[in-house]
């Protein structure tokens, strides 16, 4: 598979970006040379986007969410990606087919690319391919990209990671209805944003809001930025306006801060850590001898046969004798 | 410095055990190595306490509370070993000094072990020296461990991930005196104490008893355990025979339910792959090739002129050049 021009997809050219997205989910090593080369060639091009990373548990409403809520990024001019990470998503073709179906009349979009999570692969391996997809499409001219994830598990830590804004989709009444979502990760959100706050469900949202920013208002400060707890439907199409207008408003005083950068540099040094860390992890992990001993030295430090030090030191030999 | 003899340290012997305590504080490679026999002899005889974190932001009166609180365990007839991590912390001489004076009763106990938070070295470094620490205490026969931290960063993550029950120690009123804070700290506790809970200080903490318990209700939700709020006074000995009996509850609870052992053994665990990882570091920042590239690559990736990817597998290149 021979590496699209990086100028086609400076142009705009969605086959070609679809293509060079196909090189960098590829585990093969070839392709990998040629993706990071198209990579390096784009890079100039990239980091020009507002990156917003969506989350919620099921049923809350994410795909009904991002449809109307992209209509109205289209409507103010703007051209929109959508990508996914979501490491329990079934194989890549079936995941077309759903995200197509989920986001019906976006995907019909000419300003709009939608590219599902990459499949198979580690919660890393996933969320590397999906950052480095999301600057394919900046160099493609995308400018707002929207990473979306599902409530329940470790990939928040990971969309939250690499995007400016992140957001919390939540269900009107709390409480029982948040047992899916995972310690922590409403920290992470710089917006929580009560959905479906219509109809019966309108009065209940309201509740929700002023417990939520009664419990932000005690459990969280930050300098830069106090999280705002909002309402929409998406279902009426009403309060996206307010979430947008929110997300510009966070984007213009973080970019006067100095904070917006900051955290976009921060953000690459730490890409750039963590793989350092798991190309370390990979060698460990090929390494035959290690493997063989892995399970029985975790076994032994879990009962407390050896010390963790001594079981570490062990594995590093191992790694060292091949 | 020759290593204690294992059987002083079962013997409770407590020049034995400071003498074990510094060796492992020792960054001598020969200190390390006895360090690390001694500790797998004492290793079958370690793990017979309980392990309590205790957190809280300078002033909420964490040396109070332990002094109070230490001397209710010593009447029900514990032994009491009292550790810190503070990386900010002085040299140890001053520390030590420090300590005593802060926990003037606690010190003069025969049945009272006090040490201050080793000197130097990185956060991790000082978390490593701290777990194995507690393990000797465990060994001379102390059954009860506070491991004390001060609630302003990421230390309280390492505490948390060594202990049984996590406790933060939180002023009357909340809101602005919370700021010191940081995000996800609150997160962690297995139980609020919100102390100075005494004369005009008592109504304010019952409607901060109030308020943390609703946002907790919202926001946090875990199998094994409903975090805690309580109240107490260290200073007028009241509320701290409640914050025991729930200890005493929790660590029963968990056994029963298996939550207890199955947290000890992954926290073995990650301790032990954190120890490959920091092993593996030390190695990449020992290398002089590396160590020269190191700020010009991370420079590059923040501001976007080499991909991460590639800055990470140069690092590796270097790495194996020595």
């Amino acid at each position: 598979m021979p590496a699209p021009d990086p100028q086609s997809i400076l142009d705009g050219n969605r086959r070609a970006l679809a293509k060079a997205i196909t090189l960098t989910e590829s585990s093969l090593g070839a392709h990998r040379e040629e993706s990071q080369r198209l990579l390096e060639a784009l890079l100039p091009h990239t980091g020009n986007s507002i990156r917003i990373g969506i989350s919620g548990v099921p049923g809350v409403g994410k795909s009904t969410f991002i449809e109307s809520f992209g209509q109205l990024l289209l409507k103010a001019g703007k051209r929109l990606a959508v990508l996914a990470v979501d490491p329990s998503s079934p194989v890549a073709g079936g995941s077309i087919m759903g995200d197509k179906t989920r986001m019906e009349q976006l995907s019909r979009e000419e300003n709009v690319f939608i590219r599902p999570t990459p499949s198979g692969g580690t919660l890393g391996g996933v969320a590397q391919k999906t950052r480095e997809t999301m600057l394919l499409c900046e160099a493609a001219g995308y400018d707002v990209i929207i990473v979306e994830t599902v409530g329940v598990g470790q990939s928040e830590f990971q969309v939250a990671g690499m995007v400016d804004f992140f957001m919390l989709l939540m269900l009107p009444g709390g409480g029982d209805e948040l047992q899916g979502i995972k310690k922590g990760i409403v920290e992470l959100a710089d917006a929580l944003v009560i959905n479906k706050s219509d109809g019966e469900g309108a009065g209940i949202a309201a509740a929700t809001q002023t417990q939520y920013q009664s419990a932000f208002s005690l459990l969280r400060n930050e300098s830069h930025w106090t999280p705002v707890v909002m309402r929409c439907s998406a279902l009426a199409n009403t309060g996206l306006g307010e979430v947008w207008d929110t997300i510009q408003s966070y984007v213009a005083s973080t970019r006067e801060s100095g904070f917006f950068e900051r955290q976009r540099a921060t953000q690459n040094r730490q890409w750039m850590q963590q793989l350092v860390q798991s190309l370390l992890m990979q060698r460990l992990k090929e390494s035959p001898s290690v493997a063989a001993a892995l399970p029985k030295l975790e076994m032994d430090v879990e009962s407390q046969t050896i010390t963790p030090y001594a079981a570490a030191r062990r594995v590093i030999e191992l790694m060292d004798e091949g």
